[in-house]
């Protein structure tokens, strides 16, 4: 996310430009100097990268630091207690440094469950999920299993593209209204691209939504951003959008350059209604003998439950995009498993899940489940952010879509598709169980521990 | 999430039992014969663990057999370069056996900054966040450290209690505002207990509120869980409940144990209006002069900007419980860190973010900024599900929350807390960035990876 | 509704004090001098009723004052064209002064149809609706003919309780959220009505709620007010509650008396998931045979456009309370006949509808449709407002729930039960018809003009 | 509506082609005849005016037969206390009868209040409300004047089109995703309005959205329809869109013409976000002094109350489009003079009200209260329904806007215009009451009667 990386300012400009000469000086220190200085004020706790010039150092310095604070006892305990080592250590922290994390002490391992093969638009597919949800990888898995057998999961990308809203403070109600007719003719939208393609090599707007507050507008640019999520290429193709109105538009002011009208990690109608990142939807049609040997109950069964609970449970609870079971499970896990921003589930989750009977086609012939899920704002990508990290990397490899595809989208694309169908899966397996109700008692009987 | 524990049934208990028995059999074939075995869909993908009785060797086997399903090229090598080992791999697979994971393949590091000393409550707490997510450490640990240099962060817990909302279908509407009548009355709540805390030691209903869909009731109950997140908890106990309704409510029907009014993972207005897990405010109160040092902006540009982004913005997106700038991430950094369920950011995340300029108490005074954060939907726990994993319980250590506290709840409502307050830190580290808008040249200075 | 009552202040004030002596004065006046006064801006355009002390002379006064601003021409003759005398033009214009209009020119008719006898929890009933929607109540009588052949509709009253919520403005968080904590404990109630039940004679407290923002409390009184429909009975109860809170808590600041969480007249999830005023909902039960016969369709076919129209469209809307398929049609014809306020349909008009086959019980038999309204927020009454003018007093006659009922509140709870049947019977109609699409074909058929 | 329009399929038909032959027999019954006939169940209730030909004696006759029904009693003397004559009784029943309303047995008279002059865009006008709401019409009144008093309100018209949302049933998810990707691509739009085109003078498609739900296609049609209001010509021409459709995608079933993505009467945040009839804007610029004399409060506190109410209160509350204060008020009271519906107030009110202190622009200067309103979905037209009664028209009349413009849409564009002004006027009054909180015992001074 563009926005949070930001506020450094100035500051963590300079930082970044003396790197080089900090690592000379302090690199020299020992750590008992280093931690000396630590503890008296004189060395930053959150510039000791930039200090030393060596992020595994830093972060093993920077626990000592924090355990010594502590003093002895539970803390100190604690903070000795996080993984720091294993793994390519300085390939990892080197990776993290300056791109994903700051003030880093250790790391929480996620343990990764696959499931597949997963048959989606014809090819079988792995898909792992990082999670600490005990069944979730089983349960989709069975609803993956179910799917395949019944001849696979269809997918269909309804839509591509990220957006970003700069709230702008127009003189007037007329200078608004203006500026929204100029912005959202079509005519304007090569002007437009002019200053947006500057800042990008796969970028490009595709259409503008003006929201007026009095004489406020609030910008709605929606844009394709190839393989990556497309949050930072956006923030930067707008930047430079805005900077063409405040010229073109004497007499306007930038109040933000997200004004919430995006909308980002919050939940939204707008989102619901006009997507964000991937639009995709999946189906599947599973005959009753699967229905019964796989998951345990009948195509009535699963949508009834889904009628009652998904349509009208979720409404009667005043939800916008909730009418799904668990959409958030299992995306959340392929999100954290593939380098995604598990922030962006809030809209990414949301998700219509749709389960009808089909009656038999021939007298006496077996009915059959019709299952879809619809999913407006799936924000994912495969290059940038969290997929540079070799263990997401691998996760991204093991689909299939690591890097940038040959055809500038088609990875990010693909996973979306993977998304939406594991979603589909995990959907369809969770309303089977509860449709039989073994539930509460299948739990007891594991013996699982408490909570959740 | 108990539900999708739940859909492995009997076949699941089954395996369960037979556990050691397997382990006897499998447990003495050779790699090679049980890859073969693996190959021939003579041993099932997903029943590994069971058949061998050794967590970290099926984990290793389930990795050869996917790498030799794919045969050479960049799916095996992906599947080779996730990492497996490191770690105290025994204890690692072990707790996540049966527990947290399913067909395990590895796991994937997530690098964990930490912000402090935050003052929150007169004391000081460092906050550690999983993320790769660049710059939000950094800039929650800025907001932090002005919110700590203005004399810390309040916080008041305005509400507890988990919440779980099976649908029950009645004989006719009649039956059904019968028993919501009889459900609602707080004199019914004892008889009610007597079923629930038959299950639990902590648990304990609080409220029960019925909405009606002609003669449906979906029935949210609202029960006290201690330090557990308590969903598993309220589970079990609302079917023990539903039970009792089933006996006393002859031509009752079971819809399903979660008839999405709980609401568990999607969005609703009923968790931001009614609450879920921990409701709590933060707030501060932050001097221009702190605002101007550490935040380079001031009280009233933020205030500004907070009404026409946090309010403004969010109301033309269409957004319920989305009054904030990204409190998701913060959030989900904390969530990830200290074993909490990252699929429940979606309505965790919820918050209403509130800044105003304070006028100068006295003539040639300096004025404040008065900012806060109210969260209705925290759903967090010290005891069950992540938080059994060493590394998650580190992070917890590090807060001084972990486990149960002396108090039933105080820890959990002390972690929700520390989550209010550190999504405090972050909204105003952003708002403020924004306010001057060095967004983006900060960024592009600093030269990051594309994405976000 | 007590707000916009309220404006005029203490002008206002003076005005009804001085209205005698007003009379006395201009009451002498003949007309040429009263329209000299208007066209020189001596005499005031509002004021005229009360200075002349005769509704019907001033309405007269002002019209010809009106039409000769205008000059010659459209606009003048439209001002003659309104209705202004016929009825007991006395007894019109001498209720609305100074209760129900102010600068009063005329009046328009409304035209009056009836549907029945419909069969509600037994008994026939009359519901007379005012419309200008042409086929409105045709539709209407339909589906209620249909279901009292099928045995009649029959209701449940699942609430009772209008509501108002202050906004005031505490010291601190934690001043609110102690607020809060009394206010919610049940335990307060017989304290808070001591203050409450002061201004009114059925008034009384049920229920309190408490938003948080900060150090600011929306605080939603609930509350019983008879067969009021209660808004001015509760802002006056909520008045004295205030005080006495200001009192408690010194350094607490009233906001306003309305902070918009109560909700009144705007769409709000706080009004579907708690109700407002009647929370009602009604249900039938017709067989094949008179689907068929009456509404020319199948129980089938209704309940999957059902399913697709109000459940799964109104989803993809962002809808919150609009699972129906014209709700607001019958509600605001009956508010409008019966004196209710049209403006609150906003809320009042949220409604789940519900239809579903119902196989048959026995082989050979005929399935049936089952059909319910649910409706939290029905917001009437029978005694105030436009209830006191002579023709909506007839309307209510005819219903049978004119005035107080001997139990307080049951000719409301009777007249929201009759709203909520009604309603039913328009939607099964309206559903019936689009399910066999006969619409566009009819309407051509028919030759209606053009618009709606 | 056509909706409600329709149902009465192929009888109602039948009904009108024998209205002439069905005249000549009845229309020579005596009245006792025809009551007889009645009783005997021989003449339909419904029929009346077809069988007699004479509106005004089928009326007369229908009372009649009602209160003989009632037997005597109460609510015999209801029926009878029903308004029915005076007014040009040919005329009225005339225009109503087929067109406005059925089963007629009356009229209710709905008292006319006028504001103005009010200026805005320049030019003085005076605004007809229709309402039993006690000091509405003042409160508004005093609005306009403080706005008319600082220079008048200047509005934009920010949008226009009619929608209606047929929901289609398509073989599969890729033919549903076909589907969405033809009709949502602007170089479609010729083809569709020559469907559309065929059934209407003034009527073209705008644009189209397609939601989806598995295999379920929600088509949002958008079209700008003159100066109607435009459901009945939007519901022709899209039918008309559909049979092509069908055509074009064999296997297409339509499953209803309206599928709530509309949204027709109902909340959705599709309208919101969209709009849906007019989308209108205004603004105003009061003085402090004008806000000092004319609405006795300050823009400080104004501006204060509009954002704790309208923007944190309805955001507590969970609204979607309700960041006013009373929009629906003024708009309904509006719409029933003009001639509009007032079932469609549902989202026609929704609006966002927007206040804010604006400094002096030189020292010593005076400050200033910015106000604004947006409304994105106002529904009105000065042709068809009942625009078309005697004094609906003449309130139209008042306002300079009857009947079709010029240019088409001008006159329904300056109709939304005028609604959106006066509303602004209404919010500016009520919030200026409730800031200084005169509110209640200003009400209990006046002693008006209870309820509102």
């Amino acid at each position: 996310m563009l926005l949070s990386k930001l506020p450094l300012g100035a500051a963590a400009l300079r930082v970044a430009q003396r790197r080089g000469a900090a690592a000379l000086c302090s690199g020299a220190l020992s750590d008992a100097a280093v931690l000396d200085k630590l503890a008296s004020g004189q060395m930053a706790f959150h510039k000791l990268e930039a200090e030393l010039g060596d992020p595994v150092r830093a972060m093993r310095l920077r626990r000592e630091h924090l355990a010594s604070t502590f003093g002895a006892g539970a803390h100190a305990d604690a903070i000795r207690a996080l993984p720091s080592d294993a793994l390519d250590a300085a390939g990892f922290y080197g990776q993290v440094d300056g791109a994903c994390c700051e003030n880093v002490i250790g790391y929480v391992p996620l343990p990764v469950g696959t499931i597949g093969p997963y048959k989606i638009d014809g090819k079988a597919v792995y898909v792992p999920m990082a999670t600490t949800e005990g069944a979730l990888v089983a349960s989709t898995h069975r609803g993956a299993r179910a799917i395949s057998a019944s001849g696979g999961a269809t997918t269909e990308l309804l839509a591509d593209g990220m957006t970003r809203a700069p709230a702008l403070a127009m003189p007037s109600l007329k200078a608004a209204a203006e500026l929204k007719r100029w912005l959202e003719d079509p005519a304007s939208l090569d002007e437009l691209n002019l200053a947006f393609k500057a800042t990008s090599r796969f970028g490009r707007l595709l259409a503008v939504k003006v929201g007026i507050a009095g004489k406020y507008a609030h910008v709605r640019f929606k844009c394709f951003t190839g393989d990556a999520m497309g949050m930072n290429m956006v923030s930067k193709g707008v930047n430079k959008v805005v900077e063409s109105i405040l010229e073109k538009y004497p007499g306007t002011q930038l109040l933000g350059l997200s004004g919430n009208m995006c909308t980002d990690k919050k939940p939204s109608a707008i989102n619901w209604i006009d997507g964000r990142g991937k639009s995709v939807a999946a189906e599947a049609i599973l005959p009753a003998s699967v229905v019964a040997s796989v998951l345990k109950t009948t195509p009535a069964a699963v949508a009834r439950l889904s009628v009652h609970k998904n349509l009208i449970g979720s409404a009667l609870a005043g939800s916008i995009g909730g009418q799904n079971a668990h959409a958030s499970n299992i995306l959340t896990a392929i999100y954290l498993a593939a380098g995604q921003d598990p922030a962006q589930n809030v809209e990414s989750s949301t998700c219509l899940t749709l389960c009808e009977e089909v009656p038999a086609a021939t007298p006496g012939g077996e009915s059959s489940l019709y299952v879809s899920c619809m999913m407006p704002s799936i924000e994912v990508g495969t290059v940038g952010g969290g997929t540079a990290l070799a263990a997401q990397a691998a996760c991204l490899g093991i689909m299939g879509v690591k890097g940038a595809g040959e055809t500038p989208g088609a990875n990010s694309q693909q996973l979306a598709k993977i998304v939406c169908a594991s979603v589909m899966a995990g959907e369809l397996s969770l309303l089977a169980a509860l449709s039989v109700n073994h539930l509460v008692s299948a739990h007891m009987a594991l013996g699982r521990r408490d909570r959740k």
